[in-house]
């Protein structure tokens, strides 16, 4: 396992460590997007970043850890969506801004790697459930709302945007973004506010 | 799916046969909901079965056929499910029907089966798009309201059960099954009849 001659900790890293490093974690979060956390070993990461699978244990130890990592390094910023003032309007703003994280290149591959992996690694889904129970609770505008209130809301955005973007089911693929997002809003609304 | 006896094809079946096709049929499906497509391997399934690998080749060709079958044996009367009359209780209706499916030890596996698999598995989505898309369809009560509507329905209500289910998403998973009904039948209803 501890082939690496260098292994001083992932501390003494050099100059030039942190490009090595950038290009693991991209490969990682590609390989986890399309094949879920089961279905990509450490070696394949290795290789589609081409270098040896002893860096990339030296940089992030296990599988959990590069995962972490990889999701990591782009959900920081990922969820400070700014819901705006008006309680009234937090169903459509939640809607879209999430919706539209799918939409989006930048971040689609975070939500489908953590989506791929949850269903079937304990590990990716502990992590899911911290980045929809802990981080969405803190977004701008929820903070007021009952976890339960925005756990449900979550939940049934997550599931339309796994029916579009990973089952394919015809009729939510077929919708346009906004489309999609003036169907649902009205129901999370109502499930973030109680208002009819 | 005719998972049932006059599949003669892949013949030359003996008496006694029935029994152990069932009994890979019912490995299958455990290990599919536990693990996945891509994480159930038919040698896996065949030694769960305690019989040889072969022999399930011999039953169902590859591992499509033995996911389909396994999704078959219990999908038919799955989601036979009369909604009733009133349509102003439908969401309510299809709320409690498929929720109360994933709480119901003989469906869960199939639910979860679908569910694990389709986030890897293309043919396993297939499935799952059959599921929701075409036989969600029939259910008595449905059959006038327009597809995406009865879509966007079901995939909201697979996202409260994989989040409950398969992510442990904590708020979601501490409501009964009743309370869970409660609070997203009206959002499902104004999927469902567009009513307030």
């Amino acid at each position: 396992m501890s082939t690496e001659t260098g292994r001083a900790r992932p501390s003494g890293r050099r100059p030039g460590d942190s490009g090595t490093r950038d290009a693991i974690l991209t490969a990682a979060l590609t390989l986890f997007a399309e094949r879920g956390y089961d279905g990509s070993s450490i070696r394949a990461i290795a290789t589609a970043a081409g270098v040896d699978p002893a860096l990339v244990r030296h940089f992030f130890g296990d599988k959990d850890g590069l995962f972490a990592a990889a999701i990591g390094s782009v959900t920081p910023g990922l969820l400070v969506v700014a819901l705006g003032d008006d309680p009234a309007a937090a169903g459509r703003s939640l809607a879209d801004a999430y919706l539209g994280m799918w939409e989006n290149p930048a971040t689609r591959p975070v939500l489908l790697a953590l989506v791929r992996s949850a269903t079937t690694s304990p590990a990716a889904a502990h992590m899911l459930r911290e980045v929809i129970g802990a981080k969405l609770r803190h977004v701008a505008g929820l903070d007021g709302v009952a976890p339960d209130r925005v756990a449900l809301a979550a939940s049934q955005l997550l599931g339309v945007a796994v029916a579009r973007h990973v089952i394919g089911l015809e009729p939510v693929v077929a919708l346009s973004h906004e489309e999609l997002v003036e169907r649902v809003a009205p129901g999370i609304q109502r499930c973030l506010t109680g208002d009819g």
